[in-house]
């Protein structure tokens, strides 16, 4: 029996099931971050993201932007849970054959990002392989009284996004910004109720919310905001790797927001009821179920 | 130019000089472990390691196996720094055509290896490749008065094994117990100058301590325990993936480990003078001057 069968979340469900953990651990697999008892005040968040080429970048891709990209996944995920990037370690495989030149782009690439970022770069490990592998494991710090995570969406919710959405494969990808400072942002101000980023696309993340929620929700096409290089909106709802934060709000933490909103942050729709659904509303109001769809490597 | 013409050891070095760290980091990139600031009794380890399919198993290793090592590894870092391992992410590649007995397996071997040292497995990330690629990154804690480096090793140290060389590939790289046990051992009741483990091989490992330690050694071949699988002096030197803890003790401490040593470790030479060289003693009394050989990816 192939993997396939079951599918990359299926997988992951099925790891998860056995794994035991002690008391140590606030949360483990299945968020955008572990989070780890850390001291009184922070949790530490603990994440890694492999990029593979060929499936995450070509072999024609910028070196350096794959090495901004290698490390911007997983500033991103920190950010997911509303934490700061601290410490990063760095695994690297690359051919016998790869120049000098190339792996010093992936390696400038990544520092240059760390040293934006304020993280550590800490260690490695430096391998052979066929194709270029990149996996970065990186720690985060988060107050424990601003932690966000998927599981916190609650009826009456608005749910927002960080920016516009699709269209990322043309370029967005390689160098987008991880949504830290808006993540920082929100969670100094408002009350977040449930957050993560948009990796795999808007309607298969926001399942991730309605799912770990036990929540249903309703998007609103007229609201959903498009790139430029978005062909329409199947680019928002399925493409992924737009690395944009997807939040839900109390009602009146959302109005707040919206009040004082600077342009950063897009209202998309709310959380409904206690049945796991979602719909879209299009601009013809007319009610489209939205399936759990999206990038999957299986 | 390609990398081959600097090396391993010279790619993480041209790394290594470009990246800058804060207060908070104790040790960064260079030694088995980083060492994080964590809290008044204890630092933090973090390491990671990559296991790729066609360089550290093949096609044909039993998948349990597999998972065992990928975890082994990174807890040999750990005890390599004295510190006892505590959480880890996975990152895991494999082709869109594995089996699901085959990932199966290597997760069971992973997870089985974490419930016998009690590490929670708290994330991970799951991506398609082409050949098999594991990456375990873990974090640990050790005492601050019980951290062993690279770096302190003494002139009249003696120098230690914790157990018999040469001959892993047989096998035993793939099912090695890690020496958390020994080093907790040895942490509670000694004072360790140096330790690290030995991956790449005793001239070479042993090596990188003399670098970083800014000493000389001297070994003895009738002193090198080598398991019933090495064929000769070579394999212990050279080879690779023991696993075993290669550290240095002062001469009294040293005395006093031998004096109730319950057959655990093997000394094997001594720390000589301040300049970088490493002599092996013949078993016919004959010196020979021992080059940084091993393995190496590049």
């Amino acid at each position: 029996m192939l993997i396939s069968k079951i599918g990359e979340f299926g997988l992951i469900e099925r790891f998860r099931r056995k794994i035991a953990t002690d008391f140590s651990v606030v949360v483990g697999s299945g968020d955008d971050c572990a989070v780890l008892k850390f001291d009184k005040k922070y949790y530490q968040l603990f994440t890694c993201d492999m990029l593979v080429e060929g499936v995450d970048f070509t072999e024609k891709t910028d070196p350096y932007l794959i090495g901004m990209k290698s490390m911007a996944v997983s500033v991103s995920d920190i950010a997911s849970c509303c934490g700061l990037p601290k410490h990063c370690v760095v695994s690297l495989g690359v051919p016998k054959k790869i120049s000098l030149r190339k792996v010093d782009g992936i390696f400038k690439g990544m520092n240059d990002l760390c040293r934006k970022y304020k993280i550590n770069l800490v260690g490695g490990d430096l391998s052979r392989s066929d194709k270029i592998i990149i996996d970065v494991s990186m720690l985060g710090l988060v107050e424990k009284s601003k932690l966000a995570l998927r599981s916190g969406a609650k009826k009456g919710d608005i749910i927002f996004v960080t920016g516009p959405l699709g269209g990322s494969i043309l370029g967005k990808h390689l160098c987008f910004e991880p949504r830290v400072k808006e993540a920082r942002f929100l969670a100094q101000r408002y009350k977040i109720n449930s957050m993560l980023d948009i990796s795999d696309g808007l309607a298969q993340d926001l399942w991730h919310i309605l799912k770990n929620s036990k929540v249903g929700g309703v998007i609103y096409e007229d609201l959903l905001p498009l790139t430029k290089e978005a062909k329409g909106l199947d680019d928002a709802l399925y493409m992924g790797e737009d690395f944009e934060l997807l939040f839900t709000l109390p009602n009146q933490e959302a109005k707040k927001l919206l009040k004082n909103n600077s342009g950063s942050f897009y209202p998309i729709g709310e959380i409904i009821d206690n049945n796991c659904s979602l719909v879209l509303i299009d601009k013809n109001n007319k009610e489209k179920v939205l399936k759990s769809d999206g990038f999957r490597h299986f």
